[in-house]
C-alpha cells in the first residue's frame, strides 16, 4: 500500500472527539495490558517478517499462486511459532491471524483435526507410533469424513473398512460415487495421510463408524499410492488458497493396527469390542463451536472496522443544501447500517469469551466425573454457533454494501472476509441442525419443569409467568432488556412445546410432530441464543467504569433494541410490549445511533487490528484510502502488459470482421 | 458434465406428482407458446454452438482466462446475433443468457451505455460521425462517470474539461487522485474510446457536468494515447471476466465537437447554452431499473431452481427412526428456506414485467407531451429496483446455504449467481438512495392529500383510514392481503410525515428533519415497493385458471404472508392485526409450505432454464448431481499435475526442515 505519514484529517478528528480511551477497551478485549502488548509484539513481528519476504497480496493472485502463497506462509508460521515457543492457543491464533488474515492454511487440519484425532482416539501404542511421524511432518494429514452424498448424517457414510482376518488387514473401499470423500481441507494435493471415517465390517457384520489411518501418497515421491485416486475439488466460494479434496479408495489395504482403538476395538480374530462412552467427543465438538463464536465475531469486527473508518473518510452528497459534502457516517441510514453491526461484533466477541469460560468450567467438572452440565453446554454451543455465524455473515455483507462500489473490490478486504466467515454456517454442524438441537434441549427442560423438576441455572427463566408485562421505558435498563428476551424465549418454548405435545396427543408420531413444528422450533433455539448474548453482554458491564461504561452500555442497548425492533411481533403478540413501548424502542434506536456516532471510530480502533491484518485499502488506520485503491489497481495481473495477448487473439479479429462490413477508413486516431 | 440418459428417480417422481402442467406456466412467463418456442430455439442453438467450440467452464478458469473467454463468447454473441437478426431486446437477452450465464461481457457497455449515450445526447451531425464508427467496432467504447472519490453524487465529480477558445479544443484533466475514473466496465483493457463525464469550464466559469467523447487508445496499436493512463482495477467480488478500469487524463485535448451537444451547447467562442429539460434522462434511468427488477428476479429463479432440484435429489438424515434417509425438501425447515424464495422469484419476475408495461405506457404518454406520470414511474422504479435487488441477493444466499457444503463449490453455480446479482444493490442508484427517493414521493403525495388534492391512482390507498382492522382469516383472501400491505404503507407514510412535519414546526431545518427520520423513511419506501409487488402478483391471478390458478394463488399467499410474518410488528403495532390473526398467519405459512411442496419441482421446471444456463452440477434437469460434481473436480487446475511444483518448492523443503529435528527413518511407505 502507498506509504504516507499523514492521517486523513476527518479520521484524526474522529479520534480526537472520542469520549473514552480506546486503549482501555483494547486491554479488556485482550485480557489485560500485558497480553495486549504481547499480542502486538507477535503481530508486528509477523507483519514485518512478511514484508521482508516480499509476498504478493493474496487478493491479486490466481488460485494456484494463492495455494503456493499459503504453503509458504504456513511454513513460516509453524517454523517461527516453534522458535517463539508459542504454546498459548490465543497467542498462536493472533500470530497466525497476522500471517494469514482470512486466508486458509493448508496445514491447519494437520495440526488440528488430524493430530487431535490421534491424540483422542488412539491407544497409547498407536500414539507412540503416529504422533512423532505427524509432529515431525513425515506425515502431513487431514481428516476425511464428509462424502459426496453424505454430510451431517454420520451414520449414512458409505466408505467401508472390511476386516480380513487372514492377513489381519482392513480393506478400504469407496463402493459408490456418493461414497467419494469430498471437501476435506488439504486432502487434494497436500496431505500424504488421513484419518478416514468408514463403516467397519467384520465377519459380515456392519459395526458402525470407525476412524482409520490411511496413507494416501508415497512419503518420498508424493505420488498417490496404488488404489488411491485423489485430487483437488476445484474452484470454490472462498478457501481458494487451500486444496479441499476428493478421495476414492479401491481395495486399499491397511494393517489392523491402523484402526484408532482407544474406545472401540477390533481383535485379531475380527471380534468387535464396543466403546464405553462417547460423551468426551461431545466435549470436543462444543470446544470447536465455542471457538467459532469468537472467530466469526472477530470477522465481523474487522468488517465493521473497515466500513466505519471508510464511512468517516468518504464524503458524498450533502445534507444541507449549499454546504459541503458530508462524511457518509453522518447519514442516519449509514449509522443504522453500521453501528448495530459494531454492537453485534462486541456482543458476539463477548458471548464467545463467555462460552469458552463456561466450557473450561464444565470440562473441569467432567474431569472430576460430573457430566451434569454437558447438556447445557452442548445446547448453548450449538445455538451460539448458529446465531453467531448467521449474524456475522449477514453483518459482513451489510458492511460491504455500506461501502458502495468500492466494497466490491478485493482491495476492500471485505469479499475475503465474507467468504471466510460464511462457511461457518455450514461446517461443524449445519446451522438449522444446530438450533434444532438447542430447541430439543429447551423442550426437555420445559417438560422437566412441568414434572416439577429443578431446572439448570441457565434456563431457570423458563419459569417466567406467561402473563407478564414489560417494564421497559425510555431509560432502557439493561435488566429490563434481559427480561424481555427471557420472556420471549419462555413464551416461544411454551408455545411450541404445547404444539408438539398437542400433535402427539392427537395421534401424531413424535417425529412427525417434531418435523411439523420445526420452523418454530428453529426460531425458538435461535431466540434462546439471542437472549444469552444479551444477558452475557449486560453482565459484562460490571467490568467497566466511567466514560467507557457509558459507551459500552449504549452499545449493549443498541444490540438488544435492534434485535427487538427487528422482531417486534415476538414481543407485541402476547401483549408483553405495548404499542407505545414498541414506538419508544424504535425511536430510542435512533437516539442510540446519535449517541454512539462520535465514538464509532474509537470503538473500532479498540479492536486493535493492524493494517496488515485488515488487509484493506478502505480500512487503513491512516485513512489514505484512495491512494491505496489506486495502488492496488496497478498491481492487477491484467496490467502486466499494456496490450494483452487476448486483444490480438480475440478482440482484434472480431473488430476486423466487423470493419469489413463497413467502408470506413482504417486510422489510428480520429 | 457427465453424460447420462437417466433421470434421478426422486426427481422423476416429483415431476409425476405435480398437479399442474408446467408448460402452461412457462408459456405464461415467456408471453405465449410461440415466444417460448423461439426462446428455446435460440438458447439451444447457442448452447450447441458453444459445445462445438469446446469452451472451458467459466468456474474452472483463472481471471485472465475468464476475460479471454468472455471476449471470445462476446464475439460469438454479436456475430451470431447479427446473423440471426435479433432485434427484439428480449430475444437478444435470452440468446446472450445462454452464451454467458451470469458471466460479464466486455462489449456490454459498448452496446448499451456508450452507443445509447451517443444516440440520446449527440446532435444529428455528431451521430452521423460517431455511430458508424461505434457500430462497426472501429471504436469499442464505455461510459466513464464514477470516480475514485465520487459515486452517487454526480455534481461532486472532479474531472475537468476546460475549453480553450484558441485551439477550439477541450483540455481534459484528472486534477486529483480522487478524480481518477474508476469502475467503468471494459475501460481497463478493452475500450479504445469512452464517454467521459466532466465539469465543463469555459471562460473561467464552472458550468456543470457534460459528456465528452474521448479516444483513449490508438485504434491500430491499441496502446494508450499520450496523456492517458489506463488499466484494470484488479480482482473483485465477481465480474472477474470483465476489465473494470481506471483512467487518468493529463491535458488530453479533444476537439470542441466531441462534447455531446444535443441538449447543452458550447459555442466556438466559449459561450455556454443551457439545456431545455432533463426529464428524458429520468425516463432512461427508469427503464434500466425496470430491467434490473426482472433480471435479479431471474437470478433468484435460477438459484431456486438449483436448490429445489438438489433438495429433492439429496437424501440426508431421517425423520422416522428406522426408515430410510429422506429427501431434504421433506424437512419443514428446508421448505421454509426455499419455497418462500421460489415465491419471491415469481413475485419479482411479475413485478418486473408489470413495471416494464407501465414504463411503456408512461413513455407513450410522454411522447405525446404528457409528463404527469413520470414522478410515479420514477418513484416506483427506484423502490422496486432496491427491493428486488435486496431480496434477490439475500434469497440467492439462502438458496446457496440450503445446499449445504456443495453450495460453496463453484460447481453449484450459486456463487457465480450471487456475485452477479448483489452488485444490483449498488449500481444504477445505491439502494438506500433509491428507497429514500420513493419515500420523498410518498410524502409529497401525503402532503397533497392533506391539501385536498387528487392522488395519482398508484397511491390512492394513502386515503385508507388509520383506524381500520384487518379482515384476514384462514382463507387468506388475496384482496385482504393486498389491503394489509396498503394499510401498512399508509400508516407508515402518515407516521413519518407527521414526524418530519413535527420536527420542522419545532424549528428543525427541513434537511435535518429529513435526515433525522431517514431510517423510517427508507423503511417506508421499501414497504411501498413490497405492497406493490403483492398487489401486482394478486392481479396476475386473473391470467390463470384451473389447477395452475390454485398453485399460483398459494404461491402469492406464501409470498405475502411470509413478508407479513417477517414484519409482524408493522401490522400488530396499531392493532390492525390481532394477535390471534398473527398466530393464524404464522401457522398458515406452514400449511402453505405443505400445500406447495408437491409442486416445487414443477414450479422451478416452469422457469424453463436449460442446464447450460443454470451451469450447475446441483441444478441439473436429470438430477445426476454427484457424477457432475465429481466430473467438475477432475477439471481443477490443481489436478493438471499429480505432484505440483508447489510441493517441490515450498512443501517438501518445509517438511525436510522439520524431519531434521527428529531421528525417524526416511521411508516411502509406513
Amino acid at each position: 500500500m502507498a506509504a504516507t505519514n499523514t492521517v486523513n484529517a476527518d479520521l484524526a478528528r474522529e479520534r480526537q472527539r472520542a469520549t473514552f480511551d480506546p486503549e482501555q477497551l483494547t486491554n479488556f478485549l485482550y485480557n489485560g495490558a500485558e497480553r495486549t502488548k504481547r499480542k502486538r509484539y507477535l503481530q508486528n513481528l509477523a507483519l514485518q517478517d512478511l514484508k521482508k519476504m516480499g509476498f504478493k497480496q493474496y487478493a491479486t493472485l490466481s488460485r494456484m499462486e494463492q495455494y503456493e502463497l499459503e504453503l509458504q506462509k504456513s511454513a513460516y508460521a509453524f517454523t517461527m511459532g516453534d522458535k517463539l515457543g508459542l504454546t498459548d492457543p490465543l497467542e498462536g491464533h493472533y500470530f497466525r491471524e497476522a500471517i494469514m488474515p482470512h486466508e486458509p492454511a493448508p496445514y491447519n487440519l494437520h495440526n488440528s483435526m488430524f493430530i487431535d484425532t490421534i491424540e483422542k482416539m488412539a491407544t497409547e501404542e498407536q500414539k507412540a507410533k503416529w504422533l512423532p511421524l505427524a509432529k515431525s511432518y513425515r506425515l502431513v494429514g487431514t481428516y476425511a469424513q464428509t462424502e459426496l452424498g453424505h454430510g451431517s448424517f454420520l451414520r449414512g457414510l458409505e466408505t467401508t473398512a472390511t476386516y480380513d482376518p487372514k492377513t489381519k488387514e482392513f480393506v478400504i473401499n469407496s463402493p459408490t460415487i456418493t461414497s467419494t470423500k469430498y471437501w476435506p481441507g488439504a486432502l487434494g494435493k497436500t496431505a500424504n495421510c488421513c484419518v478416514v471415517m468408514a463403516q467397519l465390517i467384520s465377519n459380515g457384520q456392519h459395526l458402525g463408524m470407525q476412524s482409520f489411518l490411511v496413507q494416501i501418497r508415497d512419503l518420498d515421491t508424493h505420488h498417490p499410492l496404488p488404489g488411491v485416486t485423489v485430487g483437488d475439488i476445484g474452484n470454490k466460494f472462498g478457501y481458494q488458497g487451500i486444496d479441499n479434496g476428493f478421495l476414492r479408495l479401491n481395495n486399499v489395504r491397511i494393517p489392523r493396527e491402523n484402526m484408532l482403538m482407544k474406545n472401540a476395538k477390533l481383535l485379531e480374530d475380527g471380534t468387535y469390542i464396543k466403546p464405553k462412552s462417547d460423551r468426551l467427543i461431545y466435549g470436543a465438538m462444543t470446544f470447536i463451536r465455542a471457538v467459532i463464536v469468537g472467530d466469526v465475531g472477530r470477522g465481523l469486527a474487522k468488517a465493521a472496522t473497515i466500513a466505519v473508518r471508510y464511512s468517516c473518510v468518504r464524503r458524498q452528497s450533502k445534507i444541507e443544501p449549499g454546504a459541503g459534502e458530508v462524511q457518509v457516517l453522518d447519514f442516519q441510514t449509514q449509522q443504522y447500517r453500521l453501528l448495530p453491526q459494531l454492537a453485534t461484533a462486541y456482543a458476539l466477541l463477548n458471548a464467545g469469551r463467555n462460552m469458552l469460560l463456561y466450557y473450561i468450567k464444565v470440562t473441569a467438572n467432567m474431569n472430576q466425573g460430573s457430566f451434569a452440565q454437558l447438556p447445557q453446554l452442548h445446547a448453548l454451543s450449538a445455538g451460539l454457533k448458529a446465531l453467531s455465524s448467521w449474524r456475522a455473515s449477514e453483518g459482513v455483507e451489510v458492511c460491504r454494501l455500506a461501502c458502495g462500489g468500492h466494497g466490491y473490490s478485493a482491495a476492500s478486504g471485505l469479499p475475503k472476509i465474507y467468504v471466510d466467515v460464511t462457511p461457518a454456517c455450514t461446517y461443524e454442524g449445519e446451522n438449522y441442525v444446530m438450533v434444532l438441537q438447542t430447541a430439543r434441549f429447551l423442550l426437555k427442560c420445559m417438560s422437566e419443569l412441568q414434572q416439577g423438576q429443578q431446572l439448570p441455572e441457565m434456563v431457570t427463566f423458563l419459569q417466567t409467568p406467561p402473563e407478564g408485562r414489560s417494564r421497559l421505558d425510555e431509560r432502557l435498563e439493561l435488566s429490563d432488556l434481559v427480561a424481555a428476551f427471557e420472556h420471549r424465549t419462555a413464551r416461544m418454548v411454551r408455545e411450541v412445546a404445547g404444539k408438539v405435545q398437542g400433535a402427539v396427543s392427537q395421534g401424531s408420531k413424535s417425529y412427525d410432530a417434531w418435523n411439523n413444528n420445526s420452523v418454530e422450533l428453529a426460531a425458538t433455539g435461535t431466540a434462546f441464543a439471542e437472549g444469552y448474548v444479551v444477558m452475557a453482554f449486560a453482565e459484562t458491564m460490571s467490568s467497566f467504569t466511567g466514560p467507557l461504561k457509558s459507551v459500552m452500555t449504549a452499545l449493549c442497548r443498541l444490540y438488544a433494541v435492534t434485535v427487538m425492533t427487528n422482531n417486534l411481533g415476538d414481543f407485541l403478540k402476547d401483549g408483553y410490549l405495548s404499542s407505545q413501548q414498541a414506538s419508544m424502542l424504535q425511536s430510542r434506536v435512533l437516539d442510540l445511533l446519535k449517541e454512539l456516532r462520535p465514538n464509532a471510530v474509537a470503538l473500532v480502533d479498540a479492536f486493535d487490528f493492524p493494517d496488515g491484518v485488515l488487509d484493506s485499502a478502505l480500512g487503513r488506520w491512516d485513512g489514505q484510502v484512495y491512494e491505496a485503491l489506486y495502488d492496488y489497481s496497478l498491481r492487477s495481473k491484467l496490467n502486466e502488459k499494456e496490450v494483452l495477448d487476448a486483444y490480438h487473439k480475440y478482440q482484434r479479429p472480431f473488430m476486423e470482421s466487423q470493419w469489413r462490413k463497413s467502408d470506413l477508413p482504417v486510422t489510428s486516431r480520429l
